[in-house]
């Protein structure tokens, strides 16, 4: 089927939101080795980029604004891309989220509702409630503009690195990943291997691929909180079933252990979701071959520095 | 007089601790205002930097090693470039250091004493020992080679950033702005304004200027335990009292603001010294100009992330 996102996306949305995210740096830990410190963008992930570009790319916005549903890192996005353009925020949250995450949305001057046990019961109610009032939908992950806007994190990458091989990066709904398989790759469609990073308790990428298209699973463990959706988007499926992408799995123990890591090594405070990927390195899920040059995605902040 | 530490010895170090230390990146916060981010440096700080280039200019080792005295910081330095290099470490520390910094050391495998109410006390304490062992001492910051190590901070800020009017940077013995201001000077001795930053509860610098030369200053105050030495080095003034310097003092309170702001604005955890010098940017000690390029080095993370 023909990709319903492509290069030239990512490429429009780069120059879409030049000057609205940071440019965040690659710190090169080892030779070859480099951290994409995506971690430190605005509102601590990933989630602006794509939430910029949905915004931008609308055209004039409703006076009811913007809304989007949550695991956290994305609302946490929409409520500050809101209010750097001055317009207004509602954001639905599952029970789960965790209290840095609301208090921070409540710190951007969003409207905050927090409802459901998962994140796919707080996207449910907040459809409806787009529906009345006609307020702009933003999806964490299954909207072509928001996976365009995930994707300049791999253009990025690829030019702060000259290249690289091998890209790790966590998957969730799947947005990030696949933008970011969008964003790495040549005109000609070839490009760099994707190595994309599941907790082994929340597997929608691996199910997706077992069962032919996405499908639900069960979410638990410690990522749950950013990588809470309960299945993988359509569109990401798309792109993360062709043959440049690897998918793999990491024991939350590992998850906890790369957290450690990072912080005792590298001095940098990631969520248990921003250090799935990196997870995977250190546990030998991904085996990095001599002079392979890797990159790995640190994607998330929104957590209480007291934890580590 | 003759500067003892020259442009030329930091571009010798660069390329004798090339593959020990890392570049460490900048990051743009806003437009031309570049955050250097030395406090992601192995150990902690920027000071491995100065001790790799002290211990490799050196020659062959005697079997009892390197010996240093540390507010904290220097000490984990040594302890790294030691371990890194297979030799043994023995470092002095104040009893102000903060447990963090001790745990660290430890950790490291290098031998400490703890001992003495201020710095001078335990480096008095270790060049007694230096003497009796024959260990090669490595100066926290009075040394020509340790200069020239802490100001390839500086040649990497001018590479990254295309150039800069600006560069601020915090004062405690003075190494790292000593070696900042050389390593970001024009071969014809001109470069940005260096604007040395400290505590106005540590004013070695300030002092100095003031009193033609270094003078013992009384230490206290949340800068402490890495900004702590009670005099400003000499090597160091001579090249701080030069017209492209301006010293500036902050306040404490400014500084624990600062510190909080890198977290919550750019999820950096930087230790009080490491965000002295974004204090005075923060704090209005030094006012920006439109469109002027600034550099603010954020040198130390070596701090317990709960007390944020």
């Amino acid at each position: 089927m023909t990709a319903a996102v492509t290069r030239e996306d990512v490429v429009a949305a780069a120059r879409r939101i030049s000057g609205r995210v940071l440019r965040t740096p690659v710190l090169e830990i080892s030779p070859g080795l480099y951290l994409k410190l995506e971690l430190l963008q605005h509102s601590g992930s990933f989630k602006v980029r794509g939430a910029f570009n949905r915004v931008l790319s609308a055209g004039p916005l409703p006076d009811s604004g913007v809304i989007a549903a949550s695991g956290g890192n994305h609302g946490l996005a929409v409520a500050y891309v809101a209010r750097a353009l001055g317009v207004r925020a509602e954001i639905f949250v599952p029970e789960v989220t965790s209290p840095v995450k609301v208090a921070g949305l409540a710190a951007l001057g969003a409207h905050i509702t927090q409802t459901g046990a998962v994140y796919a019961e707080a996207a449910e109610a907040a459809a409806k409630r787009a529906a009345e009032t006609g307020a702009l939908p933003v999806h964490a992950y299954d909207q072509p503009e928001v996976i365009a806007g995930q994707g300049t994190t791999g253009l990025e990458i690829m030019e702060q690195t000259g290249g690289v091989d091998t890209v790790l990066v966590a998957v969730g709904g799947g947005g990030l990943a696949a933008g970011v398989t969008l964003g790495t790759s040549a005109p000609d469609g070839g490009g760099p291997r994707v190595v994309a990073v599941e907790p082994e308790l929340i597997p929608t990428l691996h199910a997706a691929l077992r069962a032919g298209g996405p499908v639900p699973v069960e979410v638990s463990g410690v990522g749950a909180d950013a990588l809470g959706a309960s299945r993988l988007g359509g569109l990401a499926y798309d792109l993360l079933s062709g043959p440049r992408v690897r998918s793999v799995l990491v024991p939350d123990e590992a998850i906890v252990a790369a957290r450690r890591a990072l912080w005792e090594r590298h001095r940098l405070v990631a969520e248990h979701a921003g250090a799935a990927a990196y997870a995977a390195l250190l546990a030998g899920a991904y085996e990095r071959e001599e002079g392979e040059r890797v990159a790995v995605v640190v994607c998330g902040s929104n957590t209480d520095p007291a934890t580590l």
